[in-house]
């Protein structure tokens, strides 16, 4: 067989896996919009059923030889460096997955989508022990799934790699050592500092017009809702079951604009990576993000640098202002900027501030880590998680919805997931003072509500490129510079200084 | 392999099938209630990919081997009644699919979830000429199929055994010869008559209420909305992704009450099947329904013989003028008997009262017995759509969009369907008179707005049986008789001959 022909041959299978993709977060995404209730005894088979045929297909021997003969050709210089890439990529999920047997993924996809209303239920009623079972057995199911993947050091590494090619507990520990040195003195200093005022975020604005507020500034930042849409669930989401097809989540709070405006913000970061993901690789493995770190820093880059920026708010407060002419007229450009980045120990990392919100995944980070190490018991969990909130934020949760249930994450099996939320907010860091200076004019573009040169720097210098480059090259080759902490220290130290007065 | 093992093997392999269905049922329902404009790219692929991977999961030789091996047994009398069903279903399933090559299955995927939003775009354009090339594709790809299944007279046949197991070309030219010439005369002599008062219906009842009252209807039916829900479609249809995930859609019109309440009634009727199959039996083919023909006997008995009866009107007039008291207040339920049974010719099939329906089937029994018999060219349909409804209906359609683009099914490749509602029209009216006589005090607790009585009855009898009985069969059991039009012509003499004085 030629070359060309096993290219297409590749191709077209990992066109199939990705319509089963496909197919599997349409139904997810259902799950959490639209399902009704007794749906569940169907949907749960039904996942299984592509998991283990996404699976199966990525297994095939067929698609190892196929690998073989075109990676001795890469090597070769046969192929382009797209297509090197492509062959590259696919031959590590291709690895991956074979690494692991059927079983145990079928396993973890029917036990995860159980455990997800398992997860909803105990989180409304605050009952860990509700969903102790479930972590349990994902937790079982996913030590298999590390001992199958096989590590260098530790299992937990076998987990990272799946959303962070090439990250290591070491190298995390490492960084979030430092992370938490730098972050918890400067915390503390501007939580003694005066402190701002939440207020003009805290009135009663109406939940409807909420979403119809943050829509706008969704189709400002140039999401297209043609390619997309926007419900209600339990937590926000960014689903991307194709470039062309985009499903945003919000929920909203009656007297707090935050969790619906910054949630849809950061949405719709993770929605304009989708949507501008290559349209020449669609339904290859160059078609996708290049990471979930660098997923999470289009989200936080948006909701963060340019959603909690003074810039945003000198266009978007007299929007807001039309949207509640009764609630907001009496606000000014400061009073915003200021309220909307108050620091504050929080409970929920999704609706921590900026500054606080590294320290929340230094916690799981902690607790994942040692929960898969065997050094922590899931009877001790609870109180895991309640001591190293204190120990990191000074407040310790009052119940399990405020403490280890907050989050969906555990109950969809993905474990390793929350380092990328650090990874995703130094790498934003990063490649927002690098458009700063590609585009001079950003901050006045901004300032008139223009979002799309900074999407059109996006589009280009990320979102476009899929899979070509790994996180850390892509961080790279964009920003001049190896991934680090020294942008985001110096961003939140500028800011939070300024504000604070520290 | 003992015949236990077999047995579990197959119910397995065809579980698999069922979770792959109810995958590619939830990407249809999503594409016409859901999907944005620009999700069609990644969708008509998945979908292709979901029928392949069943048509490849059922044409398996190793569910051949299994088949066969039962099929043994079953001769051997070692299976239950139930279990030799549920080989003899499969069997069928296995072999239909085995004949038709895979890649006609993912191109009639691929071309009819193009079609779909074509005959949209078309439809609401009434234009014809854009829906053409795609409806000459799904032509040309159902002739190669029905040449692949083989047929005993004509290729006609091989489709409409897919909806309707056994029913055949031959059978249904005497069976709607006759009917055509019992209808059209009395049809004739209704229209003549005194002319019902259709005003009570046409007010301006307003949209979001009239769906809250066909909702309440539908709950009265006994639908169950925990293992449901309905939704706004172009097209009203029912999606039964499980037995516990059913889904309704709905349309309305501004100044006419039908096309919403009894869409809706119709709707929930096949909902009520879904939800009531065998949990038994579930993802297996004995947990599936009959046949289309049985399908459509419970949503029009359901429609026309409870929703545009008198009783029905004794209990839902009033409860019509608590949603609408400045609307319906001055109608009685005599007034709301006639309006609902006006007898009319017209354009829209869906739409069309119980009397002229069955003509709506005649001609396109007719339009695609010729299409396929290679005596009726594409160019011609229209003229052929228009002059078939003048001379059956005396009216003669004005575009396209009220004459041959009115239906879903032939974007849907979706051809030998129609005949099933006549054949469902026939069975309703057995299946009711049945019900009539086994439940004397049916009629009384339908005027009370009891409406469980009726729907037990029919999960006892036909819903929980899912595939057990082929449908002639099942008539046959429930009814006493072989199924046939007398029931249907005697209903429909008596009510409107009372209605309309002949």
């Amino acid at each position: 067989m030629g070359i060309r022909e096993d290219l297409t041959s590749l191709c077209a299978a990992f066109a199939e896996i990705h319509d089963l993709h496909a197919a599997s977060s349409l139904l997810s995404w259902d799950q959490e919009t639209c399902m009704p209730q007794k749906g569940l005894a169907g949907r749960a088979p039904a996942l299984a059923a592509l998991a283990g045929l996404c699976h199966e297909k990525l297994c095939a021997p067929r698609v190892g030889d196929l690998l073989e003969r075109l990676a001795e050709r890469t090597a070769a210089e046969d192929l382009s460096a797209e297509e090197a890439a492509l062959v590259r990529e696919a031959r590590r999920d291709h690895e991956r997955a074979s690494k692991v047997p059927a079983a145990i993924v079928r396993e973890v996809a029917e036990a995860s989508s159980k455990a997800l209303v398992a997860w909803q239920q105990a989180r409304a009623a605050s009952r860990f022990q509700d969903f102790a079972p479930h972590l349990s057995r994902l937790v079982s199911l996913k030590k298999r799934t590390a001992e199958a993947l096989g590590y260098a050091e530790t299992p937990y590494d076998a987990l990272l790699d799946e959303f962070e090619p090439g990250v290591t507990t070491s190298f995390l520990q490492r960084l979030f050592l430092e992370l938490r040195a730098e972050l918890k003195p400067f915390v503390q200093e501007v939580l003694a500092a005066r402190k701002v005022d939440a207020e003009p975020v805290r009135r009663r604005y109406e939940p409807a017009r909420q979403i119809a507020f943050a829509t706008e500034v969704a189709r400002s930042m140039g999401f297209d809702f043609e390619a997309g849409r926007i419900d209600r669930a339990a937590h926000p989401f960014c689903s991307g079951i194709h470039r062309g097809d985009v499903r945003l989540t919000w929920r909203s709070s009656d007297d707090d604009l935050r969790p619906a405006l910054f949630g849809v913000i950061h949405e719709a970061g993770h929605g304009l990576y989708e949507q501008g993901l290559p349209e020449a690789w669609a339904r290859t493995p160059l078609g996708e993000a290049s990471s979930y770190g660098i997923h999470e820093s289009q989200s936080r880059l948006w909701e963060n640098l340019v959603g909690r920026g003074r810039a945003f708010w000198k266009h978007f407060l007299p929007r807001l202002q039309d949207f509640f002419p009764g609630v907001a007229a009496d606000l000014d450009v400061e009073a915003m900027y200021r309220a909307v980045n108050e620091v504050t120990p929080s409970f929920i990392r999704t609706e921590a501030d900026e500054l606080t919100y590294n320290l929340h995944i230094v916690l799981r980070f902690e607790i994942e880590r040692d929960l898969f190490a065997g050094k922590l018991a899931l009877e001790d969990l609870p109180e895991a998680w309640n001591n190293g909130t204190e120990a990191l934020l000074g407040i310790r949760p009052g119940n399990d919805a405020q403490g280890l249930l907050q989050d969906i994450h555990w109950s969809m099996g993905s474990f390793g997931y929350f380092p990328s939320y650090t990874l995703g907010n130094l790498y934003a860091a990063q490649l927002f003072d690098a458009a700063l200076s590609d585009i001079p004019d950003l901050e006045a573009r901004i300032a008139q509500g223009d979002l799309l040169p900074l999407r059109e720097w996006l589009r280009e210098k990320v979102h476009a490129r899929g899979r070509l480059l790994q996180a850390r090259d892509l961080i790279r080759d964009v920003t001049g510079r190896e991934p680090g902490m020294e942008a985001f220290l110096a961003q939140v130290r500028r800011k939070f200084g300024e504000i604070y007065g520290v």
